[in-house]
């Protein structure tokens, strides 16, 4: 097959269009059937090509006049018709490019996919879909804050779908999904997770069943399922946290080095071998899985690396060959008289 | 006044009788003014006080026959009518106790507390209120999975207690409120979080309104206000990601040890510095904020250290008064026309 056509919401993200566009000059250097398409402000991204210094692989430009502030409602992804994030959108809905990448207002990412790129088949609504480093690996964790008024056929969907990107993307053979929940004994916890059980149990899922918080990180299974409120809160609670423990340690690395400098490259080793896993920006971007193409977002905070491994993520998604897995899977499982 | 007097059940906890035992004795000889009745099996309890090694402190037994085990219901809690949980809660419930202190079943301990012990005026459901270790000390939670039923007005409440406990237990000067939720706006998040938080900016508390994730272990608010659902997850999942912090710098510091042995000490200490303020057990219980009288919940796991430091910590808030405080909060902030 051809190239890969990404196109990059260029305005997006707190570091944007620095970041951006020097994250995609980098991808694009690293990947040569990859064609980064940059959306937005055309005299500002070019002034940023002009400005890099490194390696540049194939870009171009689409310009786009409005950006959508992170402040902004979601709703005006779709009521400022030239906004980057829209056009973006747009250029994958005409299937000019093979995905979009956006790292800017997360709310308004969502809301221009549904509008624009559109649903897959069966399909209520989108799931963001994080990836978590744990003790055994990656681990798929999905609603991360898409969907805060989810239904049980919105999360079985989201564990159909998060299971086939778990296998076909990250490689895992017949991927084990759980179920978030605040006990493991069945019939434990809400409504919504007691039903969205009983379908888990109905579908040819490797499915293990409820797990607690405590199972994320040391990778009791390949996909966490949950509604997008918690789902958001506990990804952002570990970002707290690792940010927490990454400090504590620097300052205890400090003061022992201190005591003896000859050691204190071996104790900044031993503090970057524990960066490494740690680090949210090496894991790329999370995709917003229930749509018809590719969408992939970024973190907000996003640099250049950041923006660089997304864009590289997405076109190793495009690839695999993922949706089109996807999209059998949803039609294969359809559970009978479940509305969404 | 007169020695703190609490009872612990002797049975509760995947360690007991021993760690709940010999953690009683062991504060007991801490806290001369603290008297422990161990309720359970007094065969069995006798012999872990015959067996234990340490100083003693003042105990005594007071016998029942059942046990509520982890995997039963909660609702067992209230239909065994001998079991040590029960029998516990009736001697606070009788004033023949000043608090209780509980490691078992954590929703039987919840719904033999609400039943027999009764909640304070107004309040319609307890709260779990668990104690985090942040980057600028010490942070209130809750509710951390007593309730997975939250109504604003159960969340309101949660807010002026855990103040309340802030303040009086953690000397915390007029402690900041924070309300979970998935983005820091105005407006933001599910009708739950909405009506709380204009509950919360109608009240005399210090509230900083909405927070995220990534704030609760930077240490953003004293008090952190969110359902019992979420909160559980959040805590369950910040411990499983200490273990695995934990885990992999043990690893780490070994294999550099290795390199070097005589460093193995220095590397140690480095790892020690850093578990002290990860450790749960450290922490000891976590209030259930809402009832007319003390009961606390200890860590399922909890060892003997953590039964200890639970009783210690259990002592503390009956001489704190804290419990007239909330008493005086609540009634002095009912809000008109909110059903619960």
């Amino acid at each position: 097959m051809g190239p890969t056509r990404i196109a990059l919401d260029a305005m997006g993200g707190d570091a944007a269009p620095r970041a951006t566009v020097h994250g995609a000059l980098d991808a694009s250097s690293r990947d040569s059937d990859l064609e980064v398409v940059l959306v937005g402000d055309r005299a500002r991204i070019e002034a940023e090509i002009a400005g890099y210094a490194g390696q540049r692989g194939q870009v171009s430009v689409f310009h786009a006049s409005e950006v959508v502030e992170n402040e902004d409602a979601p709703t005006d992804a779709v009521r400022k018709p030239d906004s980057s994030i829209r056009r973006g959108a747009e250029l994958v809905a005409k299937g000019e490019v093979h995905g979009l990448v956006a790292a800017g207002n997360t709310g308004a990412a969502v809301a221009a996919s549904t509008v624009i790129v559109r649903l897959l088949p069966g399909v209520k609504r989108p799931g963001i879909a994080v990836t978590l480093p744990t003790a055994r690996g990656k681990a798929i964790l999905c609603d991360a804050g898409a969907n805060i008024h989810c239904k049980p056929l919105h999360l079985y969907h989201y564990g159909i779908m998060a299971a086939q990107y778990a296998r076909h993307v990250l490689g895992k053979d017949r991927p084990t999904v759980g179920l978030m929940n605040i006990g493991s004994e069945e019939g434990k916890g809400t409504e919504l997770v007691r039903e969205t059980a009983a379908l888990f149990q109905g579908s040819n899922l490797n499915f293990i069943g409820n797990i607690e918080g405590n199972d994320v990180f040391p990778g009791r299974c390949d996909v966490i399922v949950c509604e997008g409120f918690v789902g958001n809160v506990v990804l952002k609670t570990a970002e707290g946290l690792s940010e927490m423990v990454e400090a504590k340690l620097k300052s205890l690395v400090a003061t022992v080095a201190s005591g003896d400098p000859s050691r204190a490259g071996q104790l900044g080793e031993l503090l970057k071998k524990f960066q490494g896993d740690m680090d949210y920006a090496e894991h790329g971007g999370a995709p917003l899985l229930g749509l018809n193409a590719l969408v992939l977002i970024s973190h907000g905070r996003s640099d250049a690396r950041a923006i660089r491994n997304a864009l590289l993520q997405a076109a190793r998604f495009h690839r695999s060959g993922v949706l089109t897995q996807m999209r059998h899977e949803l039609s294969a499982s359809m559970p009978k008289g479940v509305s969404g």
